[in-house]
């Protein structure tokens, strides 16, 4: 099915990092449902890059929504949201099409599209598009608020340095939404926007972690194979640009622990079961038991560099070097923050709405 | 689409561990592909478990294909294998249905199926369904061998103890096949056979990591958005009861380097396009770049453990201590492996399958 | 997707006509369900062969349920259905493999599947499936019932001969579920069922037409593009051997009249909205209107008849006569009303099961 | 999948009748595809309506391509196609949202989306949304064409007056793509404006039935179970507003006849397999048998008529009559002809699509 995903509640995603406009399509949402068009730019301008620690390229990402919604309500026919790109600068990407840079998808997308794919920009790979699973995002975590579910990223490691772990999640989760930059230490935050832009500086760039609570889900979302809860959120998670791997609960420390450490007792809490501890992240089996839901992902430093890189040229087979020109993003992790809730906004709400009441 | 996986070759899991058979459907695997019942046979061996470091239900796995094969050959018509269960030993479960086990999938299936679930031996949720995966496995890693593609996993980490890392990668990749404990380094798999028996001794267990390596894939392989190669084979890979965590490349290691580091430079070699180094495990922007393709797995601590553990009874709502009296494995990394190379190959089978030559 | 057909309730569908066994797994079903193992016999004896009118190849279709039933009841998980086949007489088809039948799918299977099916008796193709979708869609009816959904389906016409209309729909539909040779009106029957024997004294087949009608489906089940209740069950009903043509409430007869005549006039009775007339069949916009759902299906003559026929040799390109030495139906539509009704009660499950409460 | 159609090449469809825009977006196209916009514009010309024989709305159907496309070809990843809506008037429609038109979607669509659908000239359910079909189909079309298949339909009946049928195929469908009203025989075609400006002058309107021929398929398209040519192609036409009916070959006309006279003989013809008559419409077994592909479909009148209904008012419950005020079609078989060669060309594009080589 390619550019689209869920069950239930599907999202089609469509355009060119330099074309005149990129947009989704949201379908299966209820019918009724408030739109909160303010969210949704809050949602936007929280992804679009800052000051010195991100690209020049500003889009004002003036989204429309052209369907599916009629009174400020959603119809439950399909939701259309354009974004219109008006600050792409194409002369920055002229030789991308046949010298790619490492690390993007220029070759591979070379090879697939077999040298008819938009190249500026990276075209329909780029980030850029990211706004309108931003967009669509917003509208999810809208829906499931709505419901009593709430999601906070905040970002758990940084070229190096680490934030403080969640411990008051409840709070913790509630303050994320709305920062720039979203850490639960600031001093912690403050080394980590320096470490940015002493790689901006050197023409380079660093990567980092980003760790998900999810508080409010019902036990039992999920199916036994296949769709588990975990499949459906990394299927999605990894079209988050530059996440290179996924982890649940304790994750790779699991598999250095003894099952009698792993293993979360049930107990009886307020007439409700809990696990005593949570290693597993909410997930038993594949499908959630109730406690918080918890997921780390990796984010690799951003590929675009200013440092020459080797690379080949694919119109004459031959060695090159390449010195890009455009405007980048010395790390994009702050920035994958806000696509990453989006995108477990949209995977849970679907779960949701597969289930029979 | 719940149990069932696969855009154009599809796989259907059915059956629950003490019921008369498991089994799976087969549908879009080309006609007229050799069918090679040792092969299958082969797989389900290496599956089953082994002497003291396993659990001591040991099933013959006597399958049967029942359609989709004519004369020794593929059809191309839906291919359905049946392997029938004999050595369920049903009274061991009696109360795992209304306490259920931690770490174990008991009471989430108990609230998703709402008391209805089969819950002998983990029903549906058991790994007793591997079986039947491994056998399907079988069919898509021949169909791979028959393009050049082959696909080799070892375990890179059991109970703290690390095999060598792959290093002479297509003679590796070829040994590591027919292993019944698939290491690079005896001496290291002497060890990690050590720690599997004294955590049996204890009555706990012990978790470790899987490490793939697949080579022979064209270049071009995936979509950009949502599936692709990381985000299939990662909803694909979590399906494994016990894994949580999945990372392509070096994975969370990327979240601390710099994107000079990371970037894998492009060069020709022998008129291809290689890349020098393969920090980023084969895949760019989603895509394969046509470099092997590398990623691990966190194969948690089996939750079934001797000790006993604090639990709920769901019948009474009260806190209760459980000691389990089945058959259990004190580590299921190494029979893990034979599934993960057979969802690789069937992911990998459905994904070449949807290219157009 | 091939050989699986649903959204919500998936039926996967497998076997040849000469394999060991046939059978379908049907997965989504709610935990919970009775499974009447009486009725799925029913199902299968209604659908099976009767003395001088059907084919001499009687199968027992001693059906057997592998998973998803536990204690009487579906627990959620995939429900697998196996019948063997044992009446099978492969001599009779020896030479279909090259020497196409008129009218059948040999020649479109040959081409499809590169001459590697199955070709004895039709293989993947034959109508003996269709035992496996009869016994699904027991299931499914049984599940509609107890949701005050009732689903009959009488030989409107056969080789000419016309049963009754509906014209108590509720007596009528409540009597058609249990009679072998389905028509309210016995003595059309008779002269059906002569129709039939002297068809098959000549070597020759006919058809006929089946008319369906769903009482107890609430308003709004389907979707306004493409998954319109009309688009979901014509793509299933295509799926019964011989089916030419599926038409909605008066259907063809629509294109003769005028706007003022076919508009069904809404009215208020007992507090619900119903419609004056019922031209539309219950469906407006492709949507269900709470009215009974009303369509009729063509299905052609048998085509396998043993009168000498031309076709051609695949394996030498030339012209040849045929005569057909296997056990024939001279007429299917009395058997094919199973799989209307069966097929019906599966895509209509499907349909509710997709509604939010 | 609600409003998305296709495995291999899929369309999304959103919009209503009176939002700013609507639109499709078409996923799986081969890349480098030449897309020429002016026959877009002109396949949306022959869906406009024309004088007095249509609706007053007009619309100009400016058309944006926003995404997949570069350099006048297809990328390969998803098109999307956006049409403003200029000449809406929604003064037109005030009363329908609680007082539904007889024989439109108005009611179903009420209860389905409780209330909160875009009630304004049908909402989403209008048939302006097949402008953007037409659009999507116009490309299917030329992609068919440069494969060396030909659609063409003409309008069989309408009003009781018959078209002469199809006799020089391949001539026959070559005029037909350019007609503004499709008929073979202009005498005919003459009768049946007559007879729509007489119902229009009546405040009524006529229905008729629209016959297809599809030139240059090669054998073996299709499934043999669900996934067949008549069924995904009766599938997509039922979504064609105001089509109760469709039949294949000669349809429900043999129901009436002998298997002797059905069964299509094979001949061998230039060294290729030919039927030697054509019953069955080109399909055997669900699957293309490489003969031209025949089918019709029968479009009620529309259910828009100026003349007073009886319906009910929602807001009270009570029976009233209604008047309806807006521009009406007094028959759309005219035009619905140019959507149903679009959804034919998406379906047998995407069946093509999905064929290996």
């Amino acid at each position: 099915m390619r550019n689209t995903f869920g069950n239930h509640i599907t999202l089609t995603l469509f355009g060119e990092s330099h074309g005149p406009e990129i947009g989704c399509v949201l379908d299966g949402l209820p019918p009724g449902l408030h739109v909160n068009e303010e969210r949704i730019a809050a949602q936007l301008a929280l992804r679009r890059p800052v000051g010195s620690i991100s690209t020049a390229r500003v889009e004002q990402d003036r989204f429309r929504i052209v369907s599916g919604v009629y009174q400020g309500r959603t119809t439950g026919t399909p939701l259309c949201i354009l974004i219109p790109n008006t600050e792409a600068r194409s002369e920055d990407y002229v030789n991308i099409k046949t010298t790619p840079r490492p690390g993007h998808a220029d070759y591979t997308g070379y090879v697939k599209y077999r040298g008819f794919a938009d190249p500026r920009g990276g075209g329909h790979f780029s980030g850029r598009l990211t706004a309108a699973l931003a967009a669509a995002g917003a509208i999810a975590l809208g829906a499931l608020r709505s419901r009593g579910v709430s999601i906070g990223t905040h970002i758990a490691r940084l070229a190096g340095i680490a934030d403080r772990p969640f411990d008051h999640l409840g709070e913790d989760v509630a303050r994320l939404g709305s920062l720039p930059f979203a850490v639960l230490d600031e001093a912690a935050g403050e080394k980590m926007r320096a470490a940015i832009e002493a790689a901006a500086r050197d023409g380079d760039s660093v990567g980092g972690s980003l760790e998900t609570a999810v508080l409010g889900l019902p036990a039992g979302l999920g199916e036994p194979w296949f769709d588990t809860v975990e499949g459906l959120l990394s299927h999605a998670l990894f079209s988050i640009p530059a996440v290179k791997a996924v982890e649940f609960g304790d994750g790779f420390a699991l598999a250095e622990m003894k099952g009698s450490q792993t293993n979360d007792p049930f107990r009886m809490e307020n007439g409700r079961v809990i696990t005593a501890s949570n290693h597993n992240g909410g997930v038993n089996g594949g499908l959630t038991n109730g406690m918080p839901l918890l997921f780390r992902t990796a984010v690799k430093p951003t590929p675009s560099i200013g440092l020459p890189q080797q690379t080949v040229d694919l119109s004459t087979a031959e060695n090159v070097e390449l010195t890009l020109n455009g405007r980048h993003d010395p790390c994009i992790v702050h920035r994958a923050r806000v696509v990453q809730d989006s995108l477990t906004a949209l995977v849970l709400l679907d779960l949701l709405s597969g289930e029979r009441l």
